[in-house]
């Protein structure tokens, strides 16, 4: 029983999935990966060059309420920076992410990065911001800035990897089960079915 | 407490709303107002010639096996026609069943079309089927089709509504409470959110 987190950054809708999936994977004892990805090379292939989001204001303005509803739910901040740009570039930190994952504060980096840049507003494209996020956790802010440009193809291999197993947006969760193809599950709302499905192989009734 | 339900038949997603809504809507003691409508002009508002589960194949691909297990897990069959248009032409269906909404057997009506569609692969665009539909329901079908065209108004109406209430899929729930702007939820997956809201003005914890 197994399942992989395919997260983006820049993912208002992930934020809300980082912060509670580590918890809850725990719980329902499902082993759980954390891959970092990029979802603009995925968005391309679709032929967009922008967040559905922005290209479509109705979606936009739905999502950034219904986050508001659902943050307040789960009783989390949430904040859209001031001249932040959405989305916003998250090479640099899903690359930070990945160098941190290789040790035991990995996944508290990760949700460092998301409450940073989703319930604070920070802006996660500044080395700065990635840096604060770092010493929150005890890693050395220095050893993953000269870790991350190691982490390039690891991150082409994630979203790679996310773009073969059918990920169109985040978050998205795969879950892997002895004999059966994996199964995906896309949206915020879908973590708990997936863990579910990872241990019983339906959905909760 | 009340709530409109935007339904198009031809949405998948909004089958399993449909099969559901009178019920809880029911228990939880909120008044519902069936509202069909039509996407077509709404993805035409927005540039798409087609649904957006046949412009990307990859969200197609995982809305179509996401059906199937979330049909699974309601104990709904779900079946896809062959040969039938997807998306289907719902105007007709749409006007039948604003003619049929306005007699008791509305809902019921409304179940049997979308029922016909996709738990049994039936093409509603055809006037046989909705007729069958009718029948099964107690209504007369050379009543509905006589009455079908003068909704045109209504259905074009509830498009209109729609739009302005920022709805962009289907199907989608618009909860009215007073002293509060409407709120609007999408997706299947938020009608028990909607129904929550509807009576408390937060969403369930």
């Amino acid at each position: 029983m197994r399942m992989d987190y395919f997260v983006e950054f820049a993912s208002t809708y992930a934020y809300l999935a980082t912060m509670r999936i580590e918890a809850e994977a725990q719980k329902a004892g499902v082993a759980l990966t954390w891959r970092p990805f990029l979802l603009g090379p995925i968005f391309a292939a679709q032929g967009w060059n922008n967040s559905p989001f922005n290209l479509y204001p109705a979606k936009g303005r739905f999502m950034f309420r219904d986050m508001e509803r659902r943050a307040a739910a789960l009783n989390l901040p949430f904040k859209r920076g001031e001249g932040v740009d959405f989305p916003v570039n998250s090479l640099v930190a899903a690359r930070w992410a990945l160098a941190a994952l290789t040790s035991p504060q990995g996944p508290a980096f990760c949700r460092a990065v998301h409450a940073a840049h989703w319930g604070q507003g920070r802006d996660i494209a500044k080395t700065e911001v990635l840096a604060d996020c770092a010493r929150a956790v005890g890693l050395d802010p220095a050893v993953l800035a000269a870790a991350a440009p190691e982490q390039k193809a690891a991150l082409r291999a994630n979203t790679d990897a996310a773009m073969a197993l059918g990920v169109f947006g985040a978050p998205s969760f795969v879950v892997y089960r002895d004999g059966a193809a994996p199964e995906l599950f896309w949206g915020e709302d879908q973590l708990t079915d997936a863990l579910h499905w990872a241990q019983t192989g339906r959905l909760r009734r």
